[in-house]
């Protein structure tokens, strides 16, 4: 994998993030967004060529390109939706992009009528210690079906197979999560939300192995992050090192990951040595 | 004023909107944004051309066009700063566009200062009774020597002049405020938020004629806004009723200005029967 992460193209990266953070902005996925800003502002720009050359490709870079996937006749309800989105109005945002069928705006309204269900369920909730616990199938089945049916035209972009996964794993429907998220990773590889929504589903190492995750530099991110997880720390520290060698210089997420890392290894060795003074006053009792 | 309204070109109208919720968004004016995008909803589409000039006037707006007042040097910072900004992580927006120029990131560092101070102010409250007290001097007196820098050095536009204008009203300073938010209005006439924190500081109708306000369609808005908070509610509907046969037609606040001016009409009409029932029964006493 080291070789892997060393060909990454630093420009590749940058021009990814710029755009996987105006897909997520259009449709409101901010953490997402803001989690690949991050990212872009970890990237050691020595490595995109010099300092001219990186002005040179900033103003290339149009700041906000004409997004795909928003007809022009469904451009003003996107946008009303949209502004009352931002305003956390979520059932007036899933109203006002009921009837359209561009993809944006569909999306819009799939995530609005989520959200919206999630704050009534947040707001009905009479005790805070109920937050964990797994959400009842009739709270959601309409919006599943919903779901099922969009999926079972194959009409889902890589951002509604998301939603449609963390619906089926709040839903513990964990087996077809997965499937779900691996699609949607393959159809949005920039979409940060879909790997950290999988990662907690793979509980072992040959879970991990026996994925079909895509040829894209946040596979690396998205290994690391899932091997520390299963406190497999060297290797995870092992491509988390390999990242910033490679540009992934100064990106908070990775020196956090790896602070994580050397905690875990660190509570090891506290445990080691507990396990050893344990052993040596067993072994002082018994030469009494 | 009626002739004005109806010589208002519901394109030029549109066109202004589209601009307006842009500038609004990517500085994370939201409330600005969605004023905007609700008025564009409600307008008469017949009366912008056919059905296939409305559909070709919207593929040539473009949806996101290049925004002006970012410099491609500041992208990077402006970008993270303003995902920080939407996840109401106002430090850190603060943060990153702190030696940032241009115009746009200069103000979401402005306003995201302002908004992590109200943010802090709202989390130190003992009781929320003291909300409408007027703020301490002291809690907002470094902000105010940076505005008021900016503006000595004459390089605020319409949109830090509001900034301005709502810390200067915070703080009392009344005279002051009105005059900011009228050089906000000429310079940034949709800025919407501009003229609803200056309407409640115009309290006679003298002081509402001798206001400078710029030759705007978004003015007649604004006269009968102030028209019916000075109860003057008969001229008030009368700007409204002539903005709807100009082609504002569905525009949900419109319809609500007008119901609040009927409501008055009508609270008024309730108070007049009321003094005649009271004189009534007067008279009734008096000739027992």
């Amino acid at each position: 994998m080291g070789d892997d992460i060393f060909s990454i193209r630093l420009e590749d990266v940058r021009q990814d993030i710029y755009n996987g953070i105006i897909e997520c902005n259009v449709r409101g996925l901010m953490i997402s967004a803001k989690w690949l800003a991050e990212l872009n502002h970890g990237l050691d720009i020595t490595k995109t060529g010099t300092g001219q050359q990186t002005a040179n490709s900033h103003t290339n870079l149009i700041p906000y390109p004409a997004v795909q996937g928003i007809s022009s006749s469904e451009y003003d309800a996107y946008h009303l939706a949209k502004c009352y989105y931002d305003c956390r109005e979520y059932d007036r945002s899933a109203f006002f992009t009921a009837t359209c069928e561009s993809k944006v705006p569909q999306f819009l309204h799939l995530y609005a009528t989520y959200m919206a269900k999630e704050k009534k369920w947040l707001d009905n909730l009479t005790d805070s210690a109920n937050l964990n616990q797994s959400r009842n199938l009739k709270d959601l089945s309409d919006f599943l079906a919903t779901l099922k049916a969009l999926y079972a035209q194959r009409v889902m972009d890589g951002y509604m197979l998301y939603l449609y996964g963390v619906v089926l794993k709040k839903l513990d429907l964990t087996e077809m999560a997965i499937t779900i998220f691996l699609e949607s990773i393959h159809a949005a590889p920039t979409l940060w939300s879909s790997w950290i929504e999988l990662a907690p589903l793979i509980i072992d190492r040959a879970k991990l192995s026996s994925l079909n995750l895509p040829n894209h530099w946040m596979r690396h991110i998205f290994m690391g992050h899932s091997l520390i997880e299963l406190f497999l720390n060297d290797e995870g520290l092992k491509i988390f090192l390999d990242l910033q060698t490679a540009g992934f210089l100064n990106c908070g997420y990775i020196t956090s990951q790896m602070a994580i890392a050397y905690h875990n290894m660190r509570s090891k060795i506290v445990y080691l040595l507990i396990l050893q003074i344990i052993q040596f006053l067993f072994f002082l009792y018994r030469c009494r």
